[in-house]
């Protein structure tokens, strides 16, 4: 049985974006299957009490940095987004729409919609951008339109979010191998071991 | 001229504690000067108004995992100290101390003091834990506890915690060449491409 990893992220989140791109190509090197799980940090630093990190004295001002060189250490394309924070939920309630359809597909409407953001500095908070990548990748344009504004849409992100908060998902990205966690795109390394070893 | 790293951090924190056992082995091998700097992460905290992370929901629990998990991945040995969090200022007083004296013998009471809290489970919130640690490693026992009522000693922490946050530090460890942060364990990886590349 191949192993599942669970990848769970907001479209906001600029490591959640580099883990996006290095996840796929581990997941086929290792056989790993990988399923894609957006939630919303907001909702998690609400759960939490904390502030958003970019408006933590020290810490925002050393994240900013980090964004930028963390992209160039994993050779991924990164500039820094002119709206940020960005409001994630069509972007987020569109993926799991594609996803119940065509997986293959939402996972590369998500790469689109990460890189959209962080490398062609578009606001993906905008509905019409999320429709236009999504059917730019063979999404029904007028039939995602239409979902989005669907209660059972909506409800279907709620709940992945009260899911991901459930299993102690607190942080974009974080990766899930049963019940162990692994926060950060810091931790593809000791992701990988844990699945080659099946724990360590 | 060899790259000189500043190694931030707090003697009670488990991720400085892995640090500081993979800092000199790196250090050597790549030729670098490596200065440890003591500050204490509480206040850090209180200019991040920041809850202490064990507190944090969600954080809290995952952190007690990835503390444990993250020593093994590093080869570390590691036990949950009894006493967590626990006071640190007697212990980097006392390392400064011993600095301004010694530097070599000054880390190995760095090294010292961090297994007996993260090994061997000691009270190194003790001022008499502290001093018997350094005496094991070649101090005066008796000039260290006179010195650790001394406001000169207590002066000398407070600048070099006020000069670290002033710099950006706000975690431990964190690890500087220049004024290049990099926060965390996990950093150690964009640390080492860094000084072998001159940046990148």
């Amino acid at each position: 049985m191949p192993v599942t990893v669970h990848f769970h992220f907001d479209f906001g989140s600029p490591y959640g974006y580099i883990a996006a791109e290095k996840i796929g190509p581990l997941g086929a090197r290792l056989g790993c299957d990988v399923v894609w799980k957006p939630f919303l940090i907001g909702a998690a630093m609400k759960a939490m009490g904390s502030a958003p990190m970019m408006e933590v004295p020290l810490k925002g001002a050393y994240a900013k940095r980090d964004f930028e060189r963390s992209a160039r250490f994993h050779g991924v394309p990164y500039r820094a987004p002119s709206r940020f924070p960005i409001g994630t939920v069509a972007a987020q309630r569109a993926f799991y729409w594609l996803w119940d359809r065509d997986p293959v597909l939402a996972k590369r409407y998500g790469l689109a919609v990460f890189r959209a953001y962080f490398v062609d500095d578009s606001d993906i908070g905008d509905a019409a951008t999320v429709i236009r990548l999504a059917a730019e990748q063979g999404a029904d344009a007028g039939a995602l339109a239409a979902a989005l504004g669907d209660a059972a849409v909506k409800d279907r992100l709620k709940t992945e979010v009260d899911a991901a908060l459930a299993a102690g998902v607190f942080g974009s990205p974080t990766f899930a191998v049963g019940d162990e966690l692994f926060w950060g795109v810091d931790r593809l390394d000791q992701l990988e071991r844990w699945i080659v070893g099946g724990g360590f």
